[in-house]
């Protein structure tokens, strides 16, 4: 069940039922496969290339891609189907039944609640908080959408069942209580749309600071500005 | 010390003075019974049924009543009083000498500041915290009081000394600088009151949402109705 | 590498490359001298009678400070240079390339990012989270500066480059989004300043609360008020 070239540290627990690629990296005081009452019966796969850091605990059910990077101390709940190339920041606490696309950072202490559907090459900061419940405490879960390249700054919360369009910008402590449309500015508590994400400039330039892909090169691929450009007339089209 | 029927993880550490009953469960990496400085002389006692999960602290001179279930990476220092049933989400911080009634729930990431007083059944969301220094930094300590049924939703803020009356609701983002009475509604920063809990409908129809005992089972009592209508009367009363 | 009197968990992982000096105490399941890549050179220098509490990870390239405590759970990546007598709340993130100096204390949950700068004697509550990139995600850092003696509370979002300045008081919950002057009180989102310090008084007397110098001990020095008056004179001026 482990393949090739892994590193997998001595006080790392790999419980049952658990398939890890090549070239999977997990470290100190892992929990991998928790199944607290055995009910979960889907295997838990991580992918090749992989790095899980230490004190992480990732729970039968969920699948981790290709190419990930899972931080310190994070809590992966089952049913989390994390696509390629994607970052989870340390502290941060997935709670399952949600997914993440290819090539999405979440940097550390995000909380995403149940039925979260975060799409690809999004940006997430510090203490960003994903809710589902309208009226709690209920069993109802309506899950929060966050479209491809949309930008959510540090310690904003977004209410239950909201969508933010693909590529708009939310600035930090804000508090989202309905949709934004593509390619907006919207920040506040509540929300304030304040224009399109064009009306912020790069400091001492005139240049638009958004979309970032002219200007950030991190790990994305090199056509990123045509994966853009398309994804762009999808879901612009769409609304 | 220990009860019967336990499953304590090979990997916890169990410190002396700790007395644990039957059927308790305790997950990997957990420290039980932390005493840095040799300075707690009282016991820490887990009641029976309950659940800490991995990567737990928890600090001599404490009480975990029965069926509790405590998250991964919680903190529970000296003095803390939990009742039975009650719910720690992980990565929570209970710092000590305060007090959790029977019945209540806490979400993921919570912080509870010393001398807090939550009371029973009270619902508390992610990133919610409850301070307690008036004039910061000081020796001084005010703590919140939560009565029963209060609902503090995702990342509140309660200042010093602030009493949130029985089965109140907190929207989400709140910074409560002021006492609230029973069955109202408060949001905002600074808090505004917004009328009578029974304004918030449940989505699609017109019954009233709160109190929330007709439409959210989880694993209350049969009885909840009548202890409700009978807490009702007396904190109503008092106020 | 390490010092005399030391109390090292059995289960604490000490890598290579570390440096731990007399009266060190590092707790359970602590990760000390992680080096993911090993791309990290520098050394790890931990100081004498400082304090790793359980779960905590530090990697290479760090310098802990003398009598310094450091909480549960808490994440130290290189590059983070600690004075001495520094106190760091559990769960708190400190994500590299910044100083703290010394007598600072960071409550629980405080994320500190890279290139900040967090000089002596200043205070900061709860889930302060101090950010860095302007024009976020980016490669440009812009750390925050505080001066010494500045008080951050609960909850506050301080904005890229922004300085707060000497022996000033932010309230709880504030987004601080431009620079503070010396003996300022600023709170709210955005951030209004109310006036000087000295309109702060301590509760049912007239006294000013702030500076808190002749109100709380702690473990600061006897001459603090000598060592106050003498920055103040320094820090004022140089407005």
């Amino acid at each position: 069940m482990i393949g090739k070239n892994c590193k997998i540290s001595d006080t790392a627990i790999i419980n049952e039922n658990v398939l890890i690629e090549d070239n999977v990296t997990i470290g100190d005081f892992c929990v991998i496969g928790l199944n607290p009452n055995n009910k979960i019966k889907k295997k838990l796969i991580i992918k090749k290339n992989s790095i899980i850091n230490s004190h992480t605990n990732i729970y039968l059910g969920s699948e981790i891609g290709e190419n990930n990077i899972i931080g310190h101390n994070v809590l992966i709940r089952e049913e989390t189907i994390l696509g390629k190339n994607i970052q989870i920041g340390s502290f941060s606490d997935l709670e399952g039944y949600l997914s993440i696309d290819d090539y999405s950072k979440l940097h550390s202490c995000v909380h995403v609640g149940q039925y979260s559907k975060i799409m690809s090459y999004v940006y997430i900061f510090p203490y960003v908080v994903l809710t589902n419940d309208p009226i709690p405490p209920s069993d109802i879960r309506h899950g929060v959408i966050l479209e491809p390249f949309s930008i959510i700054c540090t310690r904003t919360t977004i209410l239950p069942g909201v969508k933010i369009g693909f590529s708009s910008f939310i600035g930090a402590n804000s508090l989202v209580n309905k949709n934004v449309d593509p390619e907006m500015i919207g920040s506040g508590n509540p929300l304030r749309i304040k224009g399109n994400i064009s009306n912020i400039k790069i400091p001492k330039t005139n240049k638009n600071a958004y979309p970032w892909i002219d200007r950030f090169k991190k790990d994305y691929p090199k056509e990123i500005k045509e994966i853009y450009t398309k994804m762009r007339e999808e879901y612009l089209d769409s609304e």
